[in-house]
């Protein structure tokens, strides 16, 4: 069963062009992180906050990824991380056609 | 450009396959909702939380849609609504497989 960790927080950028820049290497890494299957890059300039929708294989998977990051992005010096774990349900999802297949 | 609208209250169930008895066709009025691509519909009944995390074609169809559905979720007696519109970051995503491509 798929699990979507949401994370979002505030911080002063980058955002859009130069996210890209200052984060590819990054998001090169994220693809190496045990059961990590997709994850979506948010940002929102104007209210200075970004974050990351993620879907993961398992609850354990996501958790141990939220630990790592969570600490990476306070040491970035980001403010007010706030982070959500869930269950999809897949029955629903799939009636709205959400991306929730592994692999 | 594609936009992430995330939602996440508080509330007593139901969940599971007695969350799909009760939302299928809820689920089914969703995808006629304007701009909307997908929703990706979210629960953790140990923590009496759920949600959704939906990708639309632009902010206002975002907007609209999140007006009409706080409402609705209020009446329907969730509490400590929370909701965030985020652009999505495109070329970061495309890096991590994130699902943002329309249609």
């Amino acid at each position: 069963m798929p699990y979507l960790l949401q994370v979002d927080f505030d911080m002063d950028g980058p955002f859009g062009d130069a996210m890209v820049q200052a984060f590819s290497g990054l998001a090169h890494s994220i693809n190496q992180e045990p059961g990590m299957i997709w994850k979506i890059w948010t940002e929102a300039a104007a209210q200075g906050q970004a974050g990351g929708v993620y879907l993961f294989d398992t609850h354990a998977n996501a958790e141990s990824y939220l630990q790592m990051h969570s600490a990476r992005l306070l040491q970035a010096g980001v403010r007010n991380l706030r982070s959500r774990i869930f269950e999809v349900n897949e029955a629903l999802s799939a009636i709205n056609h959400g991306p929730v297949q592994a692999g």
